[in-house]
């Protein structure tokens, strides 16, 4: 099977390019960081026999032929830029899984019916450039090539600018490409697995997501003279929103999150009543029945806490991804894939965004989750075991042959 | 009676230094535009008669001889510092307010027993330089004049150095001056005159004051994939102090404030929950059981919150002001002088802190409030009626008369 010291080897070396000192990575879409790490996947995938080939958001394309060139490739991918205070194994160890895999086929002679395909996705994160998901969003057409190249970080820089700096502006085509089926293995990013005490997540599908921006105005006034009864505290009215969002999500359950992660008091001094508050709302569900039921719970506590407290509110979204299912065919590939390694497994749900749900648009598609330590990412603490890692990747090299010769 | 309209033109003459184009004033202290403030001041005192000198912080005097001159003088003062984004009124009212007594008394030819004198007290904002009430803190001894002029702000300058900076490092001693009897007339910075169609508020005390600043800690993880009955979500705990100090100065009344100014929540991402906030709690209250109460009462809701949902909290205090009864003397002096004038008034308690209250430690003191419009302060917006403010600045000459001559 897999090599997992290979696998493990690869990640470490990786995780050196914009390595920190807390043990994480700090390697933003499109630096040159994030070029050393693409220069560095496209030797590996070269070595191992691959042609590469880079579209024009900066896709990176591994492909290793097939029997039949006919056939739309069999592909495999995730990301490696990573959060600015990210870790070593979010994105990074899909990608390395794929490459672990076309390893392993050279190293048992295995030639595949369908070619295979490990794909570097530009900027999943989203932290440098919005949005998130950006490589596979212009790959699945969700996104334009044009509209995407002309975002800008917080610099002013634009993504056509950033790839062109590193050279990855490549000649490919973005668009218009069959997909045979799409695997990416991921750490779960969450607490579930290791709770469980299970090895593989199947990735049934994953949660909806709706954003907004909220912004909720009072009126700015001395903390002293100015009577309680007689206030207009956005604050106050903040925390009741916070706690609905909280609320609600509880009694949306199974597969709700709702999630305030930005919240500023302005104008923010210790005795001024907080005049205007703005702060961001994120809703999840599996449903997208329950996902706007969750929203207009929430509107509802939005409204009764203007009114009760003299404050006007402007809500605005900021993203809106519907559930999505992942193909049938592909949930059986992984379960059966793990139950014919002997690997304990699970059906899960993704609370996260992934490029898995962009390619689903366009073939077959499904997801392996590995656990991650404490259910932690987004850290630079961020940890996997290297045995739960291996795992996945044999899962994804099971479920990539059994559909490569579909 | 007073000269209303020389009032009038004086604070619009002072408003002119550090004009906002939204109406306002910014002039902080111990800048350039301060000293020009303080200049003017200076000026219009001499040409008054007094005579002017400046104590280590910054303070002056301007004094009026008595025929008395072995009696401690009858002082009445406030500031001419502004927030950044402060109004024409608060201070520079009960500043002016003094220099239209010192015209009038010389309009009318009249000579007290005891000397006048008129100040301006340095930094009574502390939005520059913390803490506020600076000159008034120094000349009461609350401060010591060396911890004082250590203070930087927030660009590292100094109090000392700015006040060389400007030449107001004067040489009179700072402390042990004894008072008469003091007065000062302020806008109320609230809503409540205006709302009882009130000209006068005669002020009883001021509440205490308690601050502090809390931290709540919990984990940072992904808003995705991270159930919500495992967040340990800091934000949400943050809501619900928010909500808790509100709802327990509600259950406190009459005479309780309770503020949340500052809340900030990191690390500020839309798909993170957030791992920790910062706030700060200022809670006010005229009874010092009372206040404690309310404090012991946050702090339940915080040690239950941060049970609840697996936080860890540091508060730390950060101002402590006693609540503060006026003289009965000099209460029934301005009481005396609303009613002799023939103007509504009522008693009020102050929100604010106020020079007064570092004055009442060494003498009797008492102070003056007349409406604002909307209650509004510490605002470019703030705004006052000239009428009524001539009529604060004709109780503030009644009260001085009555002491300088008991
Ligand atoms: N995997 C991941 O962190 N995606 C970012 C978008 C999200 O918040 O789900
Ligand atoms: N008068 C005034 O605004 N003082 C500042 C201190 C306080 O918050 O009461």
């Amino acid at each position: 099977h897999v090599n997992g010291e290979r696998l493990w080897q690869s990640l470490m070396e990786l995780a050196q390019l914009g390595a920190t000192v807390k043990g994480g990575v700090c390697r933003l879409a499109l630096t040159d960081l994030d070029r050393q790490a693409r220069d560095l996947f496209v030797r590996w995938c070269e070595e191992a026999g691959c042609t590469v080939t880079v579209d024009g958001v900066g896709n990176i394309f591994a492909r290793r032929p097939g029997r039949n060139a006919a056939l739309a490739p069999v592909m495999t991918g995730s990301h490696i830029d990573t959060q600015p205070t990210g870790g070593k194994f979010d994105g990074c160890f899909g990608v390395l899984a794929g490459v672990e895999v076309l390893r392993t086929l050279n190293d048992l002679g295995i030639q595949t019916e369908a070619p295979l395909e490990v794909v570097v996705w530009t900027n999943e994160e989203g932290s440098r450039f919005a949005p998130c998901m950006m490589g596979s969003g212009v790959f699945a057409e969700k996104f334009t090539l044009e509209e995407t190249l002309a975002k800008r970080d917080a610099e002013g820089i634009s993504v056509g600018e950033a790839l062109n700096a590193i050279g990855y502006a490549g000649p490919r085509t973005v668009s218009g490409h069959a997909v045979g089926a799409y695997f990416e293995a991921h750490i779960e990013q969450g607490p579930i697995l290791e709770d469980q005490g299970k090895t593989i997540g199947v990735v049934l599908g994953a949660l909806g997501q709706k954003w907004f921006d909220l912004t909720l105005k009072g009126v700015e006034a001395h903390a002293g003279p100015t009577p309680m009864h007689l206030r207009k505290d956005a604050l106050v009215g903040a925390a009741a929103v916070v706690a609905a969002v909280n609320r609600v999500a509880l009694e949306h359950q199974p597969h709700a999150c709702g999630t305030v992660g930005c919240l500023q008091a302005y104008p923010g001094s210790r005795n001024v009543i907080p005049g205007e508050v703005r702060m961001t709302l994120d809703f999840r569900h599996l449903q997208p029945e329950r996902l706007d039921s969750m929203i207009e719970a929430v509107r509802g506590v939005i409204e009764a806490t203007c009114a009760k407290h003299g404050l006007s509110f402007e809500l605005t979204p900021t993203a809106d991804f519907p559930p999505l299912y992942f193909d049938q065919g592909c949930i059986e590939a992984v379960r059966g894939a793990a139950a014919g390694l002997g690997l304990s497994h699970m059906d899960i749900v993704s609370g996260a965004g992934h490029d898995a749900i962009f390619l689903a648009e366009l073939g077959p598609a499904g997801m392996i989750f590995v656990p991650c330590e404490g259910g932690i990412s987004h850290n630079e603490i961020e940890n996997a075991a290297p045995t739960d890692l291996a795992a996945g990747c044999a899962v994804l090299l099971r479920a990539m042959l059994a559909a490569s010769v579909a």
